[in-house]
């Protein structure tokens, strides 16, 4: 009998971050995927991941709304219990062999929850890894209700071992996002429009002599901040006068503060620089990062995908700090003159070189075929 | 202005282990209590704790219903995502300065994941511990949750720092629960009468030759089998002739087995050494247990308490395993031979010497004035 | 292309209200279930209706656990509110054509407002009748949301038509639950053995001579006189000396004062002439009562299957006030010489003639064929 | 003692239908005002309704985000339970003597059902109304779980005890909303600056010589039309040139549809004639209307307030059919053309006779009046 496999999707990122392991466990003669897609994944104001899934050919088998409207900590809190009260539901009509959550998104604490009290195995993508934030409490409350760890790379196993967790249920996999983008890498020109494809606003610019991608998420626990510091970035990238493909930022509380941001200062200012994204297909992103002259700030993409790219990337502020970084990376306040000078900078230097920090481009499969062989358990204890 | 405490207690046993922290908090200067009571501390079947909270004289701030009838493993992860989504309600309402979560019951995790997402310090109590079942992962998961780690002994402290907590924000305090023995270790007669002031139902035994007490919980993660266990350890009580007094089983997966199986077992064999009770007062239960021959069961308070009491325990199965203990400890399998071997030793052995594994008596104290000037704080990372 | 129709159960009796109609929309060539089996039809301690519903072959679509513990008005709104929010991912994912919802406890209000707000045509079984308690105004409610209202008898369809409904989306079809008795009608005699079959505690007595039913429910408003309320009846039967057979109550605010006062009383009385059953299968239920010589207590089954059967009622108190009922009907107040004057009439007075009040036993056909014809809407107006 | 009356307020426009009221309780000596403010009440994109309650002087006794993100009917739905589950909890905490619930917004029947199931006496305020959308079955629903109405005229009164109410338990007190205008219209001039005062976007004209208002919202049952429906109105006011002030839509389900549509068209025209706001304070709104050449949309206030203003309102499509109106309103359908001839007739006409259909400005005080005296009840039968 195959074994089930529950893969709860709650955002655009996270998908990105499962697609080519889904891919392999769907392809996989022991396995079966159970399918669940929830929160943000499901909603027009962050990009409507749904339907790129179906687009890819995955069959979704359930789908749950649970984001309160209001982007605030209280709601956040409130988004992930109400996730956890539906995901039970979910999993007891299902009946799961195991279940797999990725990475530290505040929501998906709710599958690791649901699956550890429901006595079903938790695979956990993406642990031991470092960073600030709210993340940082989540990712690690993760590792400790999961019974498998499947990580990006050997720091992040050794964390997840140092925090008391028996090494055979560990293994290094790379993140299936490295798998995108060494794909996309066999084929690196950019072979769609844009602006014809991905419509946005702002000004249609002449990319052909080069052009910066911007992406910048609020900072959970700074959120009244959120504007000031988007307003930077926002005048800092504005001065350059280099062409600039913006991408709107994710929900996560506070993401009202840089919303509000970016609509005040295209309301003021209109920079002809500067074109608006709502998102878009993960190989056209990757595509337009690796013809890009940089990415500046503070997606992890700057840090993990882009290690591999060789891409540049200045990433702003403290949302990752902590996580591991390549050559390709350049760290700045949220400060208009350090953004400024750091993307001149960038301009004119070299492009730097690939480095596998997070993942060869095999992680799928290895993924999939853990999941297939892996002695099911869930019970586990300090092992110190 | 004086620092808000919101402390939630959600069953009998974790009011137990506040208690005295609760009065010193009270009487600290700079500090505010706001008492939330939820889950089963409301319900009948469970005790009421509410009642004897109020009895001692504490106001309530706000009460939660949030526990999912039916006792599965669904229920407990719905009844968790419930208590989140109200907590945060509560929190938003009360605004409190830190919150204060109890042990490792699974509702617990509630507490600890609205206090983290909405950028409130959480104070975790008695974390370090190792258990089985599913306390244990809940246990650590509020760990990584929490800013503020107040443990039972230097053990549990270097567990919380070896998963990664900064030392400066692990105290050892012991545990509040070891207050209330010492306190009652001051006036150890048995100045009340079982049967005329908790009735319970069952036969009444003359206590005055000696008799034990028996508490045996549902084993969580396995509790298909909660019946047959708890059926070994009727048949060899009632094998033994011996006046037992015997507590009903908390909330909990499984409670239905256990509870069902000493209904049937009643029914069928009304064993005339047998009266059971449903709860009793903590100090009440303490001279009961100080009076005793010994415990016999899985409950905690064989290891932690009847370590400082110098009280004999049966510990039966792995619901203890992985928890520090005391000379006083036997352990045993879910057999019934064994467990009426054992029985019969501890009867014609002479009592444990106290030990205070789990605390000195004053960590109710400790607590409060820690509470008071621990610098406030909600952002942490691995700290390896 | 088949229409989907989703039919929500709640609770053991509901699904008696309703059977036949499932039968007959799956054998419809228009038709295509979707089964819901929530709150306590899936609780060991109301009579686990799912493994009765699985055993007569229906498939399970979708479950859901949404019972607060508790039983308190408090917690009857929680329980309708979870529903609610479960019903609506259960309907989102499944798309239906049509809701049922079927009667009025208080927690089929979710099953209504989910197909409203959700767009989804709402039939409901029974509305229009008129009785005590909380349940007068849930039936009223669901009326008011509900597109298509399939009613037990001309005077039900009259009420529903005088509240504002267009009389062209009301139909009198009679009450499945009738069809039941009029099947088990055509082979009348008590073919099993109820000690055997069911077990249930208490004395077992000898049936050949006739003995009554007695099957009382706590009255919701009026919750904390339960306990006293069956008392009463207890007292009363007891003093009978009459063989009876007395069913547990379900679940609802206040049955744990029933609950409590069953077994309160038979700790103290155990008395000789009653034995206590969890539940049965309806047809088994049926025959037992059309051998008996009669029914006690406040069950709507007294006024509506016993008119058809022709079997004596006593019902009690305020429970089915207002419920239209036949001559086999005689209402005594919450009185121990009331009950027991009353018991003792009926078992000296001849049997009462067969009454169709609720139904001709052909309404789970007329069900199904309006559900594939009825022009689907859920738009409406106050048709005055 | 005072009686505790707790009302809920969960939108900007609710509270304008009650804000004399509370005032009227919060003054009366035998009345204990306990507000509660919830759902779209406490968001930004909505207009914060709770900052204009703090600044007029109100305390808030609980506060509930409770609003799903999405607006889609799936999420009406979750909204309405959480709403319930979390107005339980709130209840339980303030033991009110009574609870309001406000006319008909779907989220309001969670007073409502929390209230009935709880046994508090439910107060319905603005019953008995006919309008299309999913409004008509709350409004009836909620009728049929409330135990005291009152209403805004003898009409609505008349459905209320058609529909099975005692006329004892229905007063007409008229809409507090129009106590407002009644007030207003004491000093009708137009004191402040409506661009200076509420900022806004779009362009600054000359209001000297008259202007427009449109308020349009998203109808329910039709959310796929709300962008082509608003986008007939954005083009019609366009034509004719005319200044226009245009207030932002409230949350519902399709709000989407129109704030894009809105979104869009301002993207693409930029129209001269047209500023947006997105709210404004209840009095100023009104000076606003009073000193306006008409109201053009689908909003209530089109019918009610400006019945008793005597403001000329051009009504869109069916959101308001039903609704008992006066000579001030003409009926369009969503259609550019049709639209725009109306307005040109408005801009043309005289000015119509103030009418109190909907209120003679004293309703606030007859509300406190009643609630003081009336005789609580939270039981009732069908009254016919």
């Amino acid at each position: 009998m195959k074994r089930k496999v529950c893969v709860v999707i709650t955002a655009r990122p996270s998908y990105s971050r499962i697609k080519t392991a889904l891919t392999a466990i769907q392809a996989h003669p022991d396995l079966k995927l159970q399918l669940v897609v929830a929160a943000s994944a499901l909603l027009d104001r962050y990009g409507t991941a749904v339907n790129y899934i179906e687009r890819d050919g995955f069959n979704i088998t359930a789908r749950v709304h649970n984001v309160l409207e209001g982007e605030s900590p209280t709601n956040m809190a409130k988004t992930t219990g109400l996730g956890l009260m539906e995901l039970s539901t979910v999993f007891y009509n299902l009946q799961p062999d195991m279940v797999v959550t990725i990475a530290d998104r505040y929501e998906t604490l709710a599958t690791a929850v649901a699956g550890a009290y429901m006595n079903i195995p938790v695979v956990h993508i993406q642990g031991g890894e470092v960073t600030g934030s709210i993340d940082e409490k989540v990712r690690h409350a993760v590792t400790k209700l999961s019974d498998l760890h499947l990580v990006a790379n050997r720091l992040a196993a050794e964390n997840v071992i140092r925090m008391g967790e028996l090494a055979e249920n560990v293994s290094v996999t790379g993140c299936p996002s490295i798998d995108i983008a060494a794909e996309v890498c066999k084929q690196p020109d950019l072979d769609f429009q844009p602006y014809e494809k991905y419509g946005g606003v702002g000004w249609t610019m002449d990319l052909s002599n080069g052009y910066i991608v911007v992406m910048q998420h609020p900072v959970t626990t700074e959120y009244e901040l959120a504007r000031m510091q988007i307003t930077e970035t926002l005048q800092a990238v504005t001065d350059t006068g280099f062409p600039t493909l913006w991408f709107w930022p994710n929900v996560d509380a506070g993401s009202d503060g840089t919303s509000g941001g970016i609509r005040a200062f295209r309301e003021h200012h209109d920079p002809p620089n500067l074109h608006f994204f709502k998102n878009m297909a993960s190989a056209d992103f990757l595509r337009l990062l690796i013809n890009s002259r940089g990415i500046v700030g503070n997606s992890s993409v700057g840090i993990r995908e882009c290690a591999f790219l060789g891409v540049p990337t200045i990433n702003i502020g403290s949302r990752q700090s902590g996580r591991q970084r390549g050559p390709n990376v350049t760290d700045v306040p949220h400060d208009r003159a350090a953004i400024r000078a750091a993307i001149e900078t960038m301009l004119a230097s070299p492009r730097p070189k690939s480095e596998p920090i997070y993942g060869d481009g095999h992680a799928g499969e290895r993924i999939a075929d853990i999941l297939a062989t892996w002695k099911l358990s869930y019970e586990k204890k300090l092992a110190y």
